[in-house]
Order: structure tokens, then sequence, then C-alpha cells
């Protein structure tokens, strides 16, 4: 799928659009043309770039994986593990009253997408092994041989951090849950 | 909304169809004609019952809210509050295998109305509100004055670790969250 041909930025606009909707209404609310006319695309040329709204998921899902890319490149900049690992619960928490209205874009779409099976939630649970990986490596380099386990417990208490407080609607939660996290990872370093 | 005049047990059989199929399909996939199959009961008479989705997506909130008062007052009969705490999580994990293919069930709930401001996300919220006052009044009874916080992280840790295990299809995930939560509890109390 390439934009050749096609006015510059549509499609770029189209998964930004799509990226956006399927975080604030999720995916079985959202349609092509909420999509399309979101994006100022006419909904006829959709088509042209994805031929179902799962490609346009699939899409989202991807510009998701391209953030945690450049979000890693950021972290890795820093001087060690220890930092790294309280830049990436600072990654989620640094919005902590749009986390309370809208919970965590990749969370909620994998609890969504974990109702069907099928390539997208595998696609989308891939995200999560990802950062799991992520995160499993900084520990190992923190001296911890049990860093996967370590891992899990850090992503599950940020993520079930995340559904509370939006579920809540409270920012206080996330934020209180972050300090408490960061002096948990102080203590393993 | 009563039985009477009507064959017994279809309210409660549609109401029950509809608390598995929200379980395992989430709302927006579920349809009632779905929920009354389900049933064995005619699609025509399901508006005697519940009038649209939301009326039984309102009734299966309930059903859990009756579980989570029959789950504590089976707690309150354990000798003291670690017990009682201890137990709180078991309820979780006593099937890893069932939590890992489909989540849980409230928390799965809440995280897909979370995306629809209204009455229905409000009763789910309710949930996990009740939820994390009982375990809060249990971490105080067990002499913590920051019961309501731990409360909070301890629902957050659950939830989160339901989240990652049904993501990544991997019941270990929630036999070793609960492992460590357990010992988190003891070295509290």
């Amino acid at each position: 799928m390439t934009d050749s041909g096609a006015r510059p930025g549509k499609r770029e606009r189209l998964v930004s659009s799509a990226s956006d909707l399927l975080y604030r209404q999720g995916v079985e609310r959202t349609t092509i043309a909420q999509i399309a006319n979101a994006a100022d695309v006419p909904p006829g040329n959709v088509y042209y770039y994805f031929k179902t709204r799962d490609d346009l998921v699939h899409a989202a899902i991807d510009a998701q994986a391209g953030e945690m890319t450049t979000l890693f490149a950021g972290l890795e900049r820093l001087p060690d593990p220890h930092a790294r690992l309280r830049g990436l619960i600072h990654s989620w928490t640094d919005d902590c009253e749009r986390a309370a209205e809208y919970g965590c874009p990749m969370g909620g779409l994998c609890s969504e997408l974990n109702k069907v099976e099928g390539d997208l939630s595998r696609h989308a649970a891939g995200l999560i092994g990802r950062l799991i990986d992520w995160a499993a490596g900084q520990f190992v380099l923190m001296g911890r041989p049990d860093g996967p386990q370590l891992a899990v417990t850090m992503i599950a208490r940020i993520e079930g951090a995340m559904l509370l407080a939006n579920t809540l609607r409270d920012p206080q939660i996330m934020f209180a849950q972050s300090r408490e996290l960061e002096e948990w990872v102080d203590s393993l370093a």
C-alpha cells in the first residue's frame, strides 16, 4: 500500500483520525465514515488506502508500534536502565487527566480486541509483548535476573491503574499509582 | 419489572445468557437476538422483560453486583481481614485458564463501557468502586490507615494482571501475579 499518485497526507490523516477515534470510542463503535469525516477525506477515497475497517485498525496499531519505537529510542538515550524505567512510567502518567478520561490507548484496544480472535487481536497483543520485553531487558541490565517477571508486574500495574483511573474518572489514581511504581522501581535498583 | 404471569426462569435465563455473551464477546458485538437464542427464549418475548439491549446489560451488571454480595458474604465468614483479602485474590485466580481466555468479567465490561458516557458506564463503575471500598475496609481492619490507597493498588494489580494474561493468552501470568499479590498482602499483615 503506497501513497504514490495520491495527494500526500491523506493516508496519514486517516491513520491519525482512526487512532484518535479508536482511542476515544473503541473499535466496534467507530465507522469508516466517521474516520473519513474526521480526517477530512471523502469516504469514497478511503478504499484507495484501506479496503476494510480492519485494515485501518491494523494501520492504527502499526502507528502505535511506531510511537513505541520513538519512545524507546528516547528512553535509551537516558544514562541507565533505572532512569529508563522511570521514564517509561512517566510516559503514561505525563497526562493523568487524559488517562482518566480515555484510559490507555494500547490497553483499551487490547481489552476490546481480546474478545475477537484473529489477526488484529494478535497484532495488538504484539504491542504489549514488545513493551514487556523492553522493560524486562532494562530490569536485567539493572542486574535483576527476574527481569521478565518484574516487567510483567510493572506493565500489569500500569495497565490496571489506567483502567481504574478511567473507570472512576479519577486522575488522582493514576498519579498516586505512578508514584508508588516509581518507589518500587527505586527499591529494585 | 416482574416475572408475574410469565413462565418462571425466562428473565433469569436471559440475564445469564447476556452475562455470558457480554463476557465472551463484549457489549457492542452482542445482539438481543443472540442473547435470546442462547437463553432459549423466543426473540419476540425478550421485550416483555427488557425494552432495550441496554436494559439487559444493566441487568447483567446487577447480576455481577449480586455475585459480589455473595462473594463478600462468603469472605466475611473468614476469621480475619488478612484471610479475606487472600480469599479475594483467589476468587479471581481460581480459574486462571478462564481468565487467560476471557479476562475479567468486570474489568472488560468497564473498559468497554468507559468509551460510552452514560448510565451503563456509571453502573459498571459502581462495581469497581464497591470492590475497592470493601478491600479498603479489610485493610483498615488489618490496622492499615492507608487502606483506601492499598485497596486501589490491589485491585489495579489484579485487573492489570487479568488484562495481560488475557492479551497474551497466558494463564501463567495470572498465576504468578496472584502469588506475588498474596506475598504483598502477607507483608502488610
